[in-house]
């Protein structure tokens, strides 16, 4: 097989498929190659029962998040607000407390320190050029030391470090010591602060998908029709002259006059390359390694914590499970828990198979909410580390050093080769959001050449 | 093309061909896959006249690597002495400062908060176990900060400061904000020590090839004969009960009962693997980026600087030749110069191009020698991230979290298929001494399960 377009893009996630619709309404031809046999990239859906759908993947959207609320809108993709009635968990050394609002009762000291830490955070955060975070006038200290490093030296109680752990966890999937401050801090900046990325109200876990958040990419792509091809894994592009040229791993080729490569970093660097990279966005991919994270859901006949007066949202340094949400579709038709084992308890559960998840997880809900959460109708996971073409969840972090000695060759084009996908977005990078920049962006650059 | 042997391996370099001279030597058939047009891997050396070579990879053997000088021996590859006859240099702050011996003339206190942080390096070192680092007793602390951090915080002069960076350069090739303290203990202790991983004589670089490092590879090559095949780039791997079969880009098959994979742990993720590799492994070579250098090699009719009374020998603070060596041939029928790039100095340089890095090299030896070292009759570099089959030299590093995370995956075998490089190496990671370890050690794995 041989084909031609304007423009072919690798990846069916969120980013291509933007692209692809940016480009056709230039009156473009844009093919995208897809190496799974869906689309949707790290949005995946799964259904419970008819039209009672689960993410398996990414799933909310929240406030300032414009660009995904307007693609959601124009695709008639409907969406509710996840369920924070009642009172929340807190569960630490051993013990379990109930709290209403967004503060857990957790002494007034962890709360002064917590508070103090996410104010300077926030602060330091505005320093931070969301175009180019190497510019930061602190960028090279900054850049220097892991988020661990500062959260050790700003911080006087463990309950408060504990605290900035869990949003390491639950925001990265990576722990505090694996990426530096300099990265923590442009993406702070870049989801606009520490709790509008923390919360639930008001924040980045705000809403849902009544249809599940993939339903965002299978609509963009049924009205794409054709241009996307699946289950065809690039394997090489080639750039001779004017044009580019893709392989696909069953040796059929797409030639076109620009290529969008709308994947994640490492995977991208997995590509063979004719001419090899330049130097600088080689090393690049070796140094963004994606979050760990696996999804666990425990659904019921009913949400029968709400019962309680409980909301079913819990953080907790309980192992493995400490983030728990109410999950439950939109109508209420049955209790869902999702909890989150993200980082170290991640890579531990991910070799530990999926019979002792089950039992881990089930025993952290049992502590939370009580025997009647040990008998879920049924448990079902998702590892993301697991997944030959994400390898790994939400996305990429920069290690030390990454943002200073190599971020300019972020979204660099080289030759007719264009970079998206929501690592190399300014604004909500991680996010469906920053996902549709980076579309947007890639198609824009792709423009001005052809 | 489609051929069977006992053993595949993937790479030509020591590891590879280590391993199978170990097999074959056990009476099993080995098939050496190569992606380029030789043999050595990041041993490669270059004919300046007929029988003068330099090295344009690694090059140096020194005391305890009992392997590499055994191989040599065996291979009937002859060694001599570094040049380190005469007075050395030490450039800071804009001057020039001769000494004799290896201490620098930099004052007491620098030199007491340097020697004071190195022996404490040393000691926490013996701490770190070779083959499990992240059991280190103190493990979880050490790979949560960077070693940029360590030095921060435990030296009190820019100078000794200045001394670790400039170690972490020479001996990592990248920048102590780049990997972790438990990395920098694990390699301190791998190699022995700060002292002999740092000096010349008794120590890593004590003695040269007198027909370049990569004539142990040549040698090693022509003993095994026809089963290295050159040219052929493995591209996928694939596992089906008892078989293990490689795929090359030219559609080659080549099926065995095991396969040893030795090439650096972020290329070995690059290839398709048929099931996919576990998670731990997979996120594991998405975490250990390799360094960045260049190596710049001045030629002169005459070692001249030897009649001034200097070894050649230069540490600095000036951009970007921050380490300089007399790299003259055995017999003195030149002089050359051995200046490195290394870390921040190689990216910067990488994309300046090599009139821009001939000028900056240029301008560095005659701040050290003088103006007649303005014209040298050759002036030669060698970027090695640019090598498509290597992208980076001298090896991997491991940034914070990498080795409490993943590091149990770096040679556990996924099926039938084992690790090899120096990259896997317990003693001397990263150095050709390593990479044999590895390779016997791989081909003693294999021989278990043929």
């Amino acid at each position: 097989m041989a084909r031609e377009a304007d423009v072919v893009i690798v990846g069916a996630g969120v980013a291509g498929l933007v692209a692809a619709h940016a480009l056709m309404q230039q009156g473009k031809g844009a093919l995208i190659l897809e190496a799974r046999e869906r689309v949707g990239g790290r949005l995946l859906r799964h259904a419970l029962a008819p039209n009672c759908w689960i993410d398996l993947g990414g799933q909310w959207l929240g406030p300032t998040q414009e660009r995904a609320y307007a693609l959601a809108k124009l695709l008639g993709a409907e969406l509710f607000p996840t369920y924070t009635d009642g009172e929340s968990l807190v569960y630490f050394g051993g013990q379990a407390r109930r709290y209403a609002g967004t503060i857990p009762k957790l002494g007034l000291m962890p709360l002064l320190d917590f508070g103090s830490a996410i104010a300077k955070l926030d602060k330091m955060a505005q320093q931070v050029p969301l175009d180019a975070p190497w510019r930061a006038p602190l960028a090279e200290p900054w850049d220097s030391m892991t988020f661990a490093s500062w959260i050790e030296q700003s911080m006087r109680t463990r309950v408060g470090r504990w605290g900035l752990k869990l949003f390491s966890e639950a925001v990265f999937a990576a722990e505090p010591f694996e990426f530096s401050l300099l990265h923590a801090l442009f993406y702070i900046h870049s989801g606009g602060g520490v709790e509008r990325l923390s919360n639930t109200r008001g924040g980045a876990q705000q809403d849902r998908f009544v249809e599940g958040a993939q339903s965002l990419a299978l609509k963009l792509a049924e009205q794409l029709g054709e241009p996307v091809l699946l289950g065809q894994p690039v394997r090489q592009i080639i750039q001779r002259d004017d044009r580019v040229q893709a392989t696909t791993q069953s040796g059929a080729t797409f030639t076109a006059r620009a290529i969008i490569v709308a994947v994640p970093p490492t995977l991208a660097g997995r590509l063979e390359y004719d001419p090899p990279l330049p130097p600088a966005r080689d090393q690049l991919t070796q140094r963004l390694p994606n979050g760990s994270v696996i999804k666990c859901f425990a659904v019921y006949d009913r949400p029968f914590w709400r019962e309680q007066g409980l909301s079913g949202f819990v953080t907790s340094d309980l192992e493995p499970l400490h983030l728990v949400f109410d999950n439950s579709p939109h109508d209420g038709s049955c209790g869902i828990l999702l909890g989150f084992m993200e980082g170290a308890s991640a890579r531990q559960m991910s070799a530990a198979g999926l019979e002792a998840r089950r039992t881990a997880a089930l025993q952290c809900l049992v502590r939370y909410f009580g025997e009647r959460a040990a008998q879920p109708e049924l448990y079902i996971d998702h590892d993301w580390s697991a997944e030959t073409w994400s390898r790994g969840c939400y996305g990429a972090h920069f290690p030390p050093g990454a943002w200073t000695q190599f971020g300019h060759a972020l979204r660099q084009p080289v030759g007719r080769i264009f970079w998206a996908g929501t690592e190399t977005a300014t604004r909500w990078m991680g996010y469906i959001d920053g996902a549709i920049e980076s579309g947007e962006r890639a198609a824009k650059e792709v423009l001005e050449i052809l």
